[in-house]
């Protein structure tokens, strides 16, 4: 725990895209199921997968963006990998924990204290159903989250896809540039373009972008904010992570990940 | 981890209401800094605190709420703790864990897993925002959640005060009663009712109740089904494990459970 966040979510983030040109934030999903057999013998699996998956795809990298739910299914273990990964990504890169938490009170209060201050994460992902409350631990720890504002997943038609999104956007705007971003996964390029438009100025955290260009090329043509600052970042996990599941599944994470990262 | 959930939450809910006749759910949130201090040098002092919680609370206990993120605060040490209260807790006592996650596919799969099958939890918290997704991977494992439906902090206003509560309510009636209940908290007695109305034979966890006793006496006959399946649970955290900071503090617990659990 020696680590410390001297910088901002938001320099970081603009420092680091300035630096390398990529919008790519690697996902780190490590399901136990998936890993390759030749770390599923070490100590702690997870752990050793994510090491050398961060030293293959550090340079190509944004962000990295551990999600909270594929640790803890791995106990105690997988917990301690968390930590150790945390630890291990390179300072000047900035870490997303994808987490999704949604509490208010001394309840955000203490998951903002785990997460930014003893596991020194530079941002999380926040649900905002229950309003102002759940934000205001992160303004007053001076920490960034990024709020699901829109998603792609079918039953986003529930709630999300009615009149949901653009008074979530609405709601984002009160906040400050340096605090709040957005999660907008759109499957329709006039999404994307609505959102932005919506949202102008703010880190968009896309998801579910593959490995193909196709996707990529739409994504950038209507999510970026400008040409000078891009505001977004473009996720992709289980396309680099678990690229390959033989000994050559690091390569092969680079490999995926130098596709996105390089992408102009 | 040899605990066997044999029975669903539902039947274990309804089993322990006729047996003990309360509807009280003890909150188990350690938050760090509010432990007596006759705790606090323990060797894990959080689990120290709630076994003592535990045994001077369970006899007025309808289920057990240990909150996530009251131990993720506390690390690894933290994480632990919460898996030996999991096991400490007599096993005709359904425990929920409060985490209100709200993810989807293999991402929501490893949070039922790790808290469903590895902790042996009997049911979760759940936020719908994302819609029948999130709600897939608890049904396919036969568990049981409480959606947040309408929450009674200020800023509920924001979203879920608008026309949001009954929307998540006429979607929770999609699914099995047997595996879906409300997370339901009022500050007015018209929308306990109102809520009551639109989700009869649901269980309700209502948050946010003081051992005060007017405000239980408004919840029981605002929220109740009916006297023969009263299908609610009423939450009390702080006013039960920090009503004494002394050495005292589980003998004040159970002082205040007690005025809770037989409240008639």
């Amino acid at each position: 725990m020696t680590k410390i966040a001297s910088k901002s979510f938001w320099h970081k983030y603009q420092e680091r895209w300035q630096q390398t040109g990529s919008v790519l934030c690697v996902g780190l999903d490590p399901e136990f199921s998936k890993l390759p057999d030749c770390v599923k013998k070490a100590e702690n699996p997870i752990w050793e997968f994510n090491k050398a998956i961060i030293d293959s795809t550090a340079e190509f990298a944004c962000a990295f963006k551990p999600n909270l739910a594929f640790y803890l299914a791995d106990g105690l273990r997988g917990l301690e990998a968390l930590y150790r990964t945390v630890e291990t990504i390179p300072e000047e890169i900035p870490v997303i924990l994808d987490c999704k938490v949604g509490d208010i009170g001394s309840t955000m209060s203490a998951y903002v204290s785990a997460f930014f201050n003893s596991m020194q994460i530079d941002a999380i992902t926040l649900n905002p159903l229950m309003g102002t409350d759940v934000v205001k631990p992160v303004l007053d720890n001076g920490g960034f989250a990024f709020a699901l504002c829109l998603t792609s997943n079918p039953s986003a038609a529930d709630f999300l896809k009615q009149s949901l999104a653009p008074q979530i956007a609405d709601w984002i705007l009160q906040f400050p540039t340096e605090n709040l971003g957005a999660v907008i996964g759109a499957t329709q390029s006039s999404e994307l373009k609505t959102m932005r438009s919506l949202l102008p100025g703010r880190i968009f955290l896309i998801p579910g972008i593959g490995a193909q260009g196709g996707d990529l090329e739409a994504v950038l043509r209507d999510a970026t904010d400008s040409a000078e600052q891009p505001n977004i970042l473009v996720n992709s996990s289980r396309g680099i992570i678990f690229a390959s599941n033989g000994t050559d599944f690091a390569t092969a994470a680079a490999r995926e990940a130098k596709l996105i990262g390089n992408y102009k």
